[in-house]
């Protein structure tokens, strides 16, 4: 086991609250006052969430994204962050905030507050950690355990894009803006989650990769999954880029930072109409356990690495 | 100004939302349904915020009690913490859970959720960030900013305990338990803040220092303020340890680390019976600004530093 997967067992017996959803959702559910909570915090580390000479401003941008992808996820309103931050050299400290302040306008999300804090030595690693809070907009919130024996499993948008853009960015390749566009500024599915959530059994973003996160709701779901790879949706500017073989959807599939959705809803009209207009249908559920990778008819072995996790 | 006074005012500049009360008062105040969520975030670094050789244990209870104690000056029930914790070696992590867990069962709090991330090399500084949420008991919540003139200043408890314990701990010197245990495991001041939050006009808790932190206070509440450092109430241990000169007792009011609360309170019965019953008066606010330290009936030069402040 991963020291990754260690840690989150220890907290996984701490966190008895059913309000943590055994640590398995990516975000509590609280139900307060006469409404329902839903809150999430994600950290974001130099060096490895970031490039080195990554634009400030689009980092700000990127830890709002992901933070209301996985509101999204849980059809929530976002309204408001609270912002732990590593101070940098004062350039750095300026366009981090300018693409702070255009992510929260961009969403109509409140900075709250939060916490700064100095670094021992000016070149450690930075550290950056964001609350997100939104309000529930159907009950019950969308879970990623809820899926049922022949639902289909559908994403929305494209995969790999976030992939092929950081490529682009490391290895100094230009002209590729769509992609390297994806990476920066990813946009979170807040209008597909809300009304999406009335309508599906399970849901959760595409953030680690699509092989993890689905493997990840078929197990929270105690089912199979079958995955059709010819299936999986890529842009136009990934198929030019990277092609379009077996290897190329499968590299699509697990790296990551997608911020997209993927949940699993019935096979029946009128549910099977909503989610065709804003998702591709990739795969089904069934009895049993375990991930099947299917391409032209036939079985394909699962990648040694379905997605992304820390060591 | 400092980096951090700096970013501050970039952040202010964006938290335009009345729940963020102006970035002002350490915790953000949103009415959400039918009551009021009051939340706080802080971060901890290693190297700045805790020694090297630190229990993670202890590291985790104070991460805890820090954000507890921002809750209590408001007067707040806390009920739950979302962790952003960069994952270290596997002792350490579970060193750091065992203290989570005892902090969160001490104070009925629930873990409900977070984020764990890797570091880029196991070297570097680890940060870890925790977010805290309580409702509020008590409606208006208290603020930093309603002393009135004339009012009196409280504080809870004794003052400079952490900051002696820190000097015992970084040069090895034994025999000190309290103070050590003053700066590993800080008790936030919940049940005060509950009965002081009715009757006060405003209320903050004490982390960075007292002179620093009611310093702050008489800036946001536009007044003057006059303490007296006589009656600055210091703990048998502290005397023993470090004296019970002029210079000590100004060492045990601008380190910090001490997370009582501070407030201001009407000087009229039954107010000041009950706030004499968990406090020590130690000054008072006046029209005009500044703040006057007043030792032996004589003004006493500010010291250079008030408090801890990041650079």
């Amino acid at each position: 086991l991963s020291n990754e997967a260690i840690f989150i067992e220890l907290m996984r017996a701490i966190a008895n609250d059913p309000a943590a959803r055994g640590l398995l959702d990516d975000v509590a559910v609280v139900p307060f006052g006469s409404e329902t909570l839903i809150l999430t915090h994600d950290m974001m580390v130099e060096g490895v969430h970031w490039l080195p000479d990554g634009d400030p401003a689009d980092i700000a941008w990127k830890l709002v994204a992901a933070n209301l992808s996985d509101l999204a996820a849980k059809g929530a309103e976002p309204f408001g962050v609270l912002l732990g931050y590593m101070l940098g050299d004062s350039n750095w400290d300026h366009r981090f905030a300018a693409g702070l302040k255009e992510a929260l306008g961009h969403y109509s999300v409140s900075l709250l507050g939060g916490d700064s804090v100095g670094r021992k030595e000016l070149t450690d690693p930075r550290a950056i950690g964001l609350t997100a809070l939104g309000r529930a907009t159907y009950l019950p919130v969308p879970s990623r355990t809820g899926a049922k024996a022949g639902d289909r499993l559908w994403v929305t948008g494209t995969l790999g894009d976030a992939c092929a853009g950081f490529r682009c960015l490391s290895s100094g390749m230009t002209g590729h803006d769509a992609l390297v566009h994806a990476f920066n500024r990813p946009e979170p599915r807040l209008y597909e989650g809300k009304i999406l959530a009335p309508n599906i059994n399970a849901m959760m973003d595409v953030s680690d990769g699509l092989l993890l996160d689905a493997h990840r709701m078929a197990e929270a779901s105690g089912l199979a999954l079958t995955l059709y790879l010819d299936t999986i949706p890529l842009s136009d500017a990934y198929r030019n880029l990277c092609g379009n073989r077996l290897e190329n959807i499968i590299e699509a599939t697990n790296w990551g930072d997608d911020y997209e959705l993927l949940f699993a809803a019935v096979d029946q009209n009128p549910v099977r109409k909503l989610c065709s207009s804003v998702a591709t249908q990739i795969g089904f559920f069934s009895e049993g356990k375990g991930l099947t990778l299917i391409s032209n008819d036939e079985i394909v072995s699962l990648p040694a690495i379905l997605g992304f996790q820390h060591q």
